[in-house]
């Protein structure tokens, strides 16, 4: 469907209600777009900043059915829909963007590394396990420590395990067969840094891409962003290449993030794929010409995209995750707004420890000093001592 | 009251649902705010984009106060609620921002204007209109042409009138007099720019001040906005002094535009407040680290202050009006957007010759560029031939 098919005001579903689309709200109003979204209750982070609210379940596909059938094109807030739901919604006539077959790339972390591994690209050596002893097998051949991975619906460290032994293989290996999750063995990369490069692109394939992001992990969450990534150029460019094949080959439409692991011994590896808007990319919003959610919007609505540019030459953006103490970080605004050019993204949504609740973003001329302020601020909203 | 004093989710309710209401909630979703909005009717610029909209209307105090009543904060989209009214408001208890009384500065010119003179500011001669000859006698005693405004409601080249001669004023005078619109006589000013400065204040008197912009008019509608304005440092320093006097002087809070005359003989002189975001500062979405929007909404709440540095060397604002045939500026959105570098802000507004229905902001490095993209955006926009 060519943009010129869309009447004067695009009806763009995006499924799901989380911070994504409460953010793709917030960057879509000025291009006169109705986004509406499936929300599984009225109080979700997206829901209590949109009119038009759908409410309903993405397991349902009565739900989807219904929820579609405003809407000129459907997107995501994630990739939890099953993808029957997903093939039964272009069946009925839904215009999906990814697509039913490009969404299975985020979906099945098994068929991602398979695919991808076949199709020359560089990613972890990797194994499917089907028996109780194939962990152990890929220990004994590729070395301990093996990292597992549930094929489907894990994130922010959920779903990955660190194995040291073989012991360690057998205890996962049976939880897994009791809980009914399929796993994926895979080595475990001794990483320099990680990475992540974003691409948008429209389905004729016009596409552009963002400078390369550093992510820094703790407890397999992301806590901060870091841009551009500290990394040579050539790494830079070569990660922007990889990730724009990466995109190409699975046909990404909208934003596609592309999570990589620069290796200590070098290697560049393919560790993830993101085919919708993505943590790694919330700099975006300040740090970018144009951020991330408008330009998925942009690229899903099949409409030019815009600059990736960065608007300073050095950003960096920490999340902010729900305190220990069960505190709400809201309450700790005015702090926050006090640190010197430093911008609060709060999602609205009630605090619970280690949930991530909001990120801020610093922009200015020098690493270190927008590195400290963001820390600086995100520290306030969670009344924590400083890091970083 | 303090901003402490605010839940984890300040309710802050907007009188209107135009435009600045619109890209008020875009601007404050990141802040965890809960905008509420009076609306005439559904279909309103803001009341499209935001929940919770409260259809009533200004003019009725019973919509006012039953719209109050669950907000923590009351601001304006405009300024043509009648006083009486926010007397009520602020009688029942309510907080609103500005308070009734500086409202009066941007509601009653001749208020401005006889009070701004008596506590010593530079202001365009000028004298009430009370009887059929005053206007003439005004013209005689300052010479032709003379500019008569309406001492209320008057926006976007409505309410002022410049008059050639004697008859003329006798003709104006008439008419006012026949529709009960009273009347402000004032010099005819022979300008070398119009120039806008625009102040963000808190209660407490924390303000910031936004960089100088050149107001470019066409048939006293605001056609675009030049950032930095295109004067000496003295001038625009002398700009940024007067106009942050006069915001001390009326107790504004939240954002105050204050309009300025640069006179071809060197005089600076005040022209209009208003007191709310305003047109003459929408570029401040892309070309400053704290949009007008958000600094609105912080100062009214009583939230630190961001920052309003620019974001690149070079920002222009073009508004986009309706075009002479009548069609949808939303048709063409796609090529608007193929213009690098350009943010396109739709307001949600019906189509009408000569309405304001969006503005396109360009920033880069080099004024005649940014000011040439801005244009050739709006251009494909309105369909119209290349202009600027």
């Amino acid at each position: 469907m060519p943009s010129s098919d869309l009447g004067p005001v695009p009806v763009l579903g995006m499924i799901g209600a989380g911070q994504l689309a409460r953010m793709t709200h917030q960057a879509t109003i000025g291009l006169g777009i109705d986004l509406r979204v499936l929300a599984g209750a009225p109080d979700r982070s997206a829901a209590v900043v949109t009119p038009r609210t759908r409410v309903g379940s993405w397991e349902s596909l009565d739900d989807l059915l219904a929820f579609a059938d405003g809407c000129d094109v459907v997107t995501f807030d994630h990739e939890l829909v099953d993808p029957d739901h997903l093939a039964a919604l272009e069946d009925a006539g839904h215009v999906l963007r990814p697509s039913a077959s490009a969404e299975r790339w985020a979906q099945d972390k098994r068929h991602q590394r398979s695919q991808l591994a076949a199709a020359g690209f560089p990613v972890p050596a990797h194994a499917p396990v089907s028996g109780m002893e194939d962990l152990v097998a890929f220990g004994e051949a590729h070395g301990w420590p093996v990292v597992a991975k549930a094929v489907r619906g894990g994130y922010d460290g959920r779903g990955v395990w660190v194995l040291g032994d073989a012991e360690e293989a057998r205890r996962l290996a049976q939880t897994a067969a009791d809980d009914g999750i399929e796993l994926l063995a895979e080595e475990h990369v001794v990483m320099e840094r990680e990475l992540a490069v974003a691409v948008a692109r429209r389905p004729g394939g016009q596409r552009v891409d963002y400078p390369v992001t550093e992510t820094v992990q703790e407890d397999g969450i992301c806590t901060e962003l870091l841009v551009p990534a500290p990394v040579s150029d050539d790494v830079a460019a070569a990660a922007r290449e990889l990730a724009t094949k990466v995109v190409e080959h699975v046909d990404g439409v909208g934003m596609v993030a592309v999570e990589l692991f620069l290796a200590t011994d070098g290697r560049l590896l393919v560790n993830e794929l993101a085919l919708r808007p993505h943590n790694s990319v919330h700099w975006s919003i300040e740090g970018a010409r144009t951020s991330q959610f408008q330009n998925h919007a942009r690229a899903v609505l099949d409409l030019p995209l815009g600059s990736t540019e960065l608007t300073a030459p050095a950003v960096a953006t920490v999340n902010v995750l729900g305190p220990a103490d069960g505190s709400d970080p809201r309450q700790r605004l005015a702090a926050a707004l006090e640190v010197d050019r430093v911008a609060v993204h709060l999602y609205g949504k009630s605090p619970r420890p280690g949930r991530k609740l909001g990120h801020v973003t610093a922009v200015g001329d020098d690493p270190d000093t927008v590195r400290a302020a963001a820390h600086q601020a995100a520290d306030r909203l969670t009344n924590e001592q400083p890091t970083g």
